[in-house]
């Protein structure tokens, strides 16, 4: 079949490779009918998210079920499906423990470091292990874009806002209008926060956040960011914020902007240490909570899709064909025009 | 009466000020009994903690109630008494949001810093503002010494724990055997964790810890720290830290040597930025806690104490006389002798 | 001045009484602008809460500020102000806990039962105790209406939701669409759930109720609840619900209708025994919380009816003149026409 | 293979039936070498908990791997393990939402419900499902007796602990010196309260409860449960209470002996209704909670034996063969002699 590989750090290519078969009777094959191109891809391309080489990319799908193992009882060929970035064993210590996203069995589709030698999804069929476990049926009444982003950068930015502790009538400040960032205010909304503050250098991307639920939208490059977080918030501080961005100076800037009790919630990926100003926040009382998205809420996600109370299809600004792939990855990667995410059909 | 005055950064003395007097109806005057030297009194001699000169020292205490204001229903002249190192109103913005550490109305005493203008207690007498809220009766059969550190280092080590999130059969690592690393070793005990990790460099502080409950001391000048709580959790990292230092070097150890999910807790005051290692700790799920301690668990201390339960008063290494207070100060900062916490009375 | 006094269990009359007076430095003496008749009212007329004749009735309003004591700093003649059912002192044991309703030295206005005699609404003037604890002040922008409900029902709504730990996306069944009950659904619609299940006999009420935001009215006298909510929930039951009636035959639904780990949140007032049906509910591993409203949420909810986030004013189905309030009970509580709140300007 | 069956409502025998063969890949044979009688297999026999008869008894065990299934990666025989008393699978809706004991694929061991048909532990052989979730590997240096009660009284007993929302320094109340009773007696010490105050008819075993960590004994039959209550809580009311019987008349007093805030952790199995006290009880913002015991604590059970911060061997009364069990279940049901567990080697 056809797929995206990379081939080493920083290279990739379209080409055919294998079909995935059912390996384990708890698998199943599915039939890519929608994936998408994710910043995590470009983590993994330049190696801020370890991988090894020789895999299919990608990890955000929508698909048809076309073959399921022996053990699967939950699923069978024909059925509309999605599932995690991430598929998870739901039994090993650390998912028992409520950490799925460190399963010692499952690992992220297409980063070639999963136990399971999971391929990803830009191809035209995946394997998914522990089906049961993993894959989510799509109501009849939702197209696959509406769903496309349940099993990643909606679920990350869902946690994201869990991670905040926000409540109703906070103030929140989202660092980063990247399509996490962009999730984070669509959850955000779901906690009715008084105030979404939301930063960025690109105004396409923060007109974006703005249609989505932002209150309030900050170009970092125009304006002195905490003085305009400070008016906002009659100088007390925001109440928590999201940082999805994942530079030293943006966490620097999540940390002063919040006030007593705050929280930061940090959902990007980092590539260098950053230089904590501790003597100057210590004394805030802050509790500051990092890490992967927890990909249990999937169900719960598409519940309220359904409902009306998320949509996300805003956010996908191209569409193309797996044979066009590579330079989806040109726009995606260098935004040679506006663009927020790429949906690919094989 | 007789006080040791902070004459300007880094400099103090004994010498005589104004007996205080009742200021407001909600006011007590307490005669002091006995008081302590703290490390927070060195954050405020050489400025770590913010603070305006001219102002008396000290801020652990017991005394005895010498006169109330009109407002005051709990305590009459006559009782013991001890109260916390920072009182609060429980009526402002931020008392009212459980951080009662940022009353706008009360302050650290001894700092100078807060709106009562309120002296320290390395003197004869003190006023307390708030006595109702503030105050805690001493039951009868409880020594000045057992209680000595309820109302600042205990209440402290106790918020460290909890911050921690320590739960039942957990590994826990201290950074720090200082008064407050000891606290948080004598408190962490109460939530029964399968180890306590001691780490420090000072190898009488150390074997104190093990009196006081630490599973495991490590001296950080003489063995590799990570590696030994490698070996101790099975290469799992612990479960939870609490930082009671307040250097970079710690932190970065402390985040270093918690494992999935792990919980930071941070109470030691930091002088300078830390360079905190995001690419390497990010996917650990972390969550960092930080700030002062929370004072309200007062009485349910002091009920621990009367059972039994806590016992701080191996800490006290010396006692002494207000007169010979500076001689004190010299033994507790340059540690030219064995000290952990010195005991003070007029 | 004129009031509205409860002689008698049972009995009340409107007559003139003395004007309060400042008695404590932390008081103040506000003028009625606005105040409410509310089922608390009944329950104290009638004994379900325990009060004593010979006080004024009432406990919702909004006012001005008439006069201050010389302690309190955070407001003075001519602020706008409105205040909680129960003013609390937020400095004795139980309001440091957190459960200001049970504040030892406050209590609730118009009962006669609380430390400080306080009276209540239903009248001219009235003394707020510790009034900078108790106060908040009401924007300019926001009308008296639109922030009369904050002070009692809308935390008493919010507090029932909080308690019923809701979720984005939840199944909620809310027993009862009275005042309360309808300000439990407007506080729901806050965390997002995804079927908001009113449950009342008053077709009129309902009907306010799917304006307000339920997502399904139930008819509890022409249909069979149960049966109702599990169809709607894929027989999974309910996640949780809110008992805002009262009475045997709805918290026994309210156990019965929510699935496995449901929460049910009682804030009905019991005037009877309840039989519950354990050997039914135990497997469900059910968490039942109950009790007075948290009202320290008022500056939280008055943020949110700033942004227009909370809209009450639809409860309003009556205004009248304190003259005429005894014909306002009458409605009020023999339902002779469809009634939820009535406004009374003195 | 020997083994007790359950033949009809009330009615079993010791017969011989089919030893147990791997039925799925991830199954594993275990070889018995100690089970127990416990109180669920008198309200399995009894009907209490719903039950299907023709099956064999028991659900507490020690034993060794005999075989595993081909997907079995975590186990080999040889292997000494227990388990809990109703495995679970980890991957179905209920268990990803933590409610294993709701497992729709497991069951509970010698109910004769589960989907699975597991057959009891009184006999030499047992097959578990999802095997690498449930079984959990005994350190060598604990001997079966030590680690005997860790699947189910004692996951019972700790998860009531846990609901109670035991803090330390509270006040707990135990109603029921049975063995869940004493088992949360001995895990409730793991949250240091400053009192447990545990209530039973029956002397023994109350002075068994002392022993394990009792603070003070009431024998309901001589004293008056409440007024004693009052008297060791200065009238407050306990913090907490958990209730191990499942009679009205000890829940009524649970709800009853708590103060304002007051935990209930119902853990008793019901048989009838109960009649709630609402009227008496509203007020004091009480939470309830009830449910079965949370199988996923074994593993740090297991290390708290480890350590010696458990030791549930006193419990053991008696100790006998298979051969002699149907002794044991008279004894144990009538008390004809001092009992708390009956350890049975096959």
């Amino acid at each position: 079949m056809k797929a995206l590989v990379l081939n080493d750090l920083h290279k990739f290519s379209l080409g055919e490779v294998e079909k995935p078969q059912i390996a384990h009777p708890g698998d199943a094959i599915i039939r890519m009918t929608l994936t998408t191109i994710c910043g995590s891809d470009l983590h993994l391309i330049h190696g801020h998210i370890p991988s090894t080489p020789g895999y299919v990319l990608g990890h955000e799908f929508v698909g048809v079920v076309e073959a399921v193992g022996s053990d699967v009882k939950d699923f069978k060929p024909g059925d509309r499906v999605t599932g995690p970035a991430a598929p998870y064993c739901g039994q090993c210590e650390n998912c028992q423990a409520g950490h799925v996203a460190h399963c010692t069995r499952g690992g992220i589709l297409g980063s070639g470091i999963e136990a399971g030698d999971l391929s990803g999804t830009q191809s035209e069929y995946i394997r998914i292990p522990y089906a049961d476990v993993n894959l989510v049926p799509i109501p009849d009444d939702l197209t696959d874009e509406q769903v496309l982003f349940v099993g990643d950068i909606l679920s990350t930015g869902y946690t994201a806002v869990i991670n905040a502790e926000l409540r109703a009538g906070d103030s929140l400040v989202v660092y980063g209008a990247g399509p996490v960032g962009l999730c984070a205010v669509v959850a955000a909304k779901l906690f009715s926060p008084g105030q979404i503050i939301l930063v960025d250098l690109d105004p396409f991307r923060l007109e974006m956040g703005r249609k989505l639920g932002a209150t309030h939208i900050i170009r970092a490059d125009q304006e002195d960011v905490l003085n305009v977080i400070g008016q906002l918030t009659n100088n007390k501080g925001a109440d928590a914020a999201i940082e999805a961005v994942g530079l030293p100076s943006t966490f620097q800037q999540a940390v002063r902007c919040v006030g007593i009790g705050g929280r930061v919630s940090v959902v990007g990926i980092f590539a260098e240490n950053v230089e904590v100003p501790f003597p100057e926040i210590f004394l805030k009382n802050l509790k500051i909570e990092m890490g992967l998205g927890d990909l249990r809420h999937m169900k719960r996600l598409i519940r309220m899709i359904e409902t009306g109370q998320i949509d996300l299809t805003p956010l996908i600004t191209h569409r193309m064909k797996l044979n066009d792939i590579q330079r989806g990855y040109e726009i995606f990667e260098n935004r040679t025009e506006p663009v927020i995410k790429i949906a690919v059909t094989p």
